[in-house]
């Protein structure tokens, strides 16, 4: 028998415990020993609930316990997460976790932390909600060179632009549609401006590229320039429009961003609707491999979150093998250098278009806009062609190997 | 510096060595140590290869080397393979293969035997070529009770069901398409007739439902009976056909099969085509999750075949967690009884299927026979009805939520 610690009672948190509860059997079974939750950290009080004895309101509680040595953290953000982080790393107990803020923005340090003090610091459960995902790629991956990682990582941007290709709604209203169905939270921000995406891409960038890459160094565009007309022309031009991090190996550097990508309706990626995710990686001798499932939601993230206490527990006295350098500047390459294919919305007329990006492909849906691919070419070519006179109210690059 | 031995030198064997030589530095890395080949058995010369200093032709010298302690099983088969990996374990060697059919068939006994020799016997490039598929279903989501587990298990087949649908290409001229192109072997039974998908849904459920499951115990159909005119019938009713390994769990047992399905075109699933392979995992948590790849070839299953090598190196004096019990006539449950729609090719007429199958959606491609899609029913109520004087020439299960 084995005591931990849940530190946040919110979704993930109240899914972590009932995960525990509901698949005691086979967790007990895999990890060898039965887990018991003893504590749960909150400072609401939850009176009518089964587990009310074992909620407490003071984190010395817990560290200053022997009895507990592994902690779920699924407070989320970067304040008391993270003290709280420090101190049961500190204090010898391992730490598993959902936070991606926080592992994207200090997770080199704390697995440092965790390294020096013998534990494990976990975070399946960061980047692709129940998604196997990280165990994936360090693990079975690890015979490759990885060329590349990107993905479908956010389910609320991918309900609403799902909402608005299949039903043809303005990116307000499909927002609006998402709050009501609870996809979107009443301030949507970390959603729609790509901020959640972009702490997923670093992560995976760091576990990919073996070093740090952090959220200020990476180019993060979000949803909420996509007009229900854009949406209207790549279906005509055969593609869907979803947002997507990116992470790629450019000589000894890595190019990451975030930003809406036109997708071939012919892939599998194209089919990742509403709130799920996938996962892209592409390694030098296995090619291509997809992870697909539900990117977030309680169970989802509370299965992954508990995989990771089992890891734990299962490795009280030995240090899983996650762990990344310190990062710096001169790891990031310019994204805008890289090669694509772009779409393009513009008030120019078809002639204006041609004259100056040459032989491009038309959406052929009727509208006063003229909507287009051009051929392959890096961003500051295109900054450089818009130059001459053309106004781009949408800019997109098309998803291919270039 | 750690070294090894590969046994066997064909496609998965070259591969392996070719890995460890080209990604050297990431492998050294991830290992945290050198892994060199010091042998490589085989029966055949190779005197041009850069490595054929290293060739033996007598296994004893390898089990006699205290130097070597894992040992790469990539020759194939229950003949040599098993008497290798049986000794090489005995001797406390930790033994990787690609091998599926000897996992299939002796899993259990040779993770016995691991166990008690506190060695390692891993195989996550048995099923799935270089796709993530053990790690994710035994790590990541232990923390579920799995309920299902199917998937697109074999390339060979994969391919020639896509050039049908591509290129209206009957099967024979299919097959022979894909032995030119060197995607089926000059004996195609093992793929055609579903014993390679046999033995991977095998594995599959032994390690979802934690009990051996044998060959001999799954009712298996291969392609050889999916004609052109169904793969038409089918695009027009608005499905792929795609061969499927399937493992359900149903009360305390499991139905498990092997049998072409009808795909719905708007699933991610349906668009796995040519050579790729996908395994999709249903368990209480976490919901479906997919894990999309290569499923066979040289570098992809070589870079399979390298983690495990990897994890091996790590865990040399400690034991992975891949275990499973022995199986047993009473953990099967007849698949028969598992409810489907059905699509149902037949020379009857429309009015006599009507009238014995009640409302049906008919395939609405000019032809001679009859195609249509049932209700929801088990496979013993189809038989009974078909013995009302309608003859199927093809029957296959429409995938679904049942």
């Amino acid at each position: 028998m084995i005591k931990i610690a849940v530190l946040g009672y919110g979704i993930v948190g109240s899914g972590v415990v009932h995960v525990l509860d509901i698949n005691s059997g086979i967790i007990a079974k895999n990890a060898e020993q039965k887990i018991e939750v003893k504590y749960i950290l909150d400072i609401r009080e939850f009176a009518d609930s089964p587990y009310k004895d074992l909620f407490v309101s003071d984190f010395e509680t817990i560290l200053n316990d022997p009895e507990i040595s592994v902690v779920a953290e699924v407070i989320g953000g970067v304040g008391a997460a993270l003290d709280f982080t420090r101190r049961s790393l500190e204090a010898g107990k391992s730490v598993v976790t959902s936070n991606k803020e926080l592992v994207a923005e200090h997770g080199s340090q704390l697995l440092k932390l965790a390294k020096e003090k013998n534990v494990n610091y976990l975070f399946e459960a960061s980047v692709g909600g129940g998604i196997p995902v990280i165990r994936p790629l360090t693990q079975c991956m690890n015979a490759n060179i990885i060329n590349e990682i990107y993905g479908i990582l956010n389910g609320t941007t991918n309900y609403i632009l799902t909402d608005m290709q299949r039903n043809g709604a303005d990116f307000s209203d499909a927002l609006k549609e998402a709050q009501l169905k609870g996809y979107a939270e009443a301030d949507p921000t970390a959603d729609i401006e790509g901020h959640d995406t972009n702490r997923k891409i670093c992560i995976l960038s760091s576990l990919a590229f073996g070093r740090h890459v952090y959220p200020s160094q990476v180019p993060t565009e979000g949803i909420t320039g996509v007009t229900a007309e854009d949406i209207i022309h790549a279906d005509n031009l055969g593609y869907k429009i979803k947002l997507l991090g990116r992470a790629r190996s450019v000589g000894d550097k890595i190019s990451v961003y975030v930003a809406p990508h036109l997708i071939a309706k012919s892939t599998m990626l194209a089919d990742i609707d509403d709130v799920m995710n996938a996962v892209i990686i592409r390694g030098n001798a296995v090619g291509t491999v997809s992870l697909c499932g539900a990117g977030a939601g309680k169970l989802p993230t509370a299965s992954a979150v508990v995989a990771d206490i089992i890891d734990a527990v299962r490795h009280l006295h030995s240090r899983r093998w996650i762990s990344w350098d310190e990062g710096g500047a001169n790891l990031i390459s310019d994204p805008s250098l890289l090669d694509s294919a772009w779409y393009l919305r513009t008030d120019a007329t078809k002639e204006k278009v041609e004259k100056e990006f040459g032989s491009v492909v038309f959406s052929q849906v009727p509208a006063s806009q003229t909507a287009f691919i051009t051929g392959v070419m890096n961003g500051k070519m295109i900054c450089d062609l818009l130059e001459r006179g053309i106004t781009a109210k949408s800019q997109f690059r098309i998803l291919g190997d270039y």
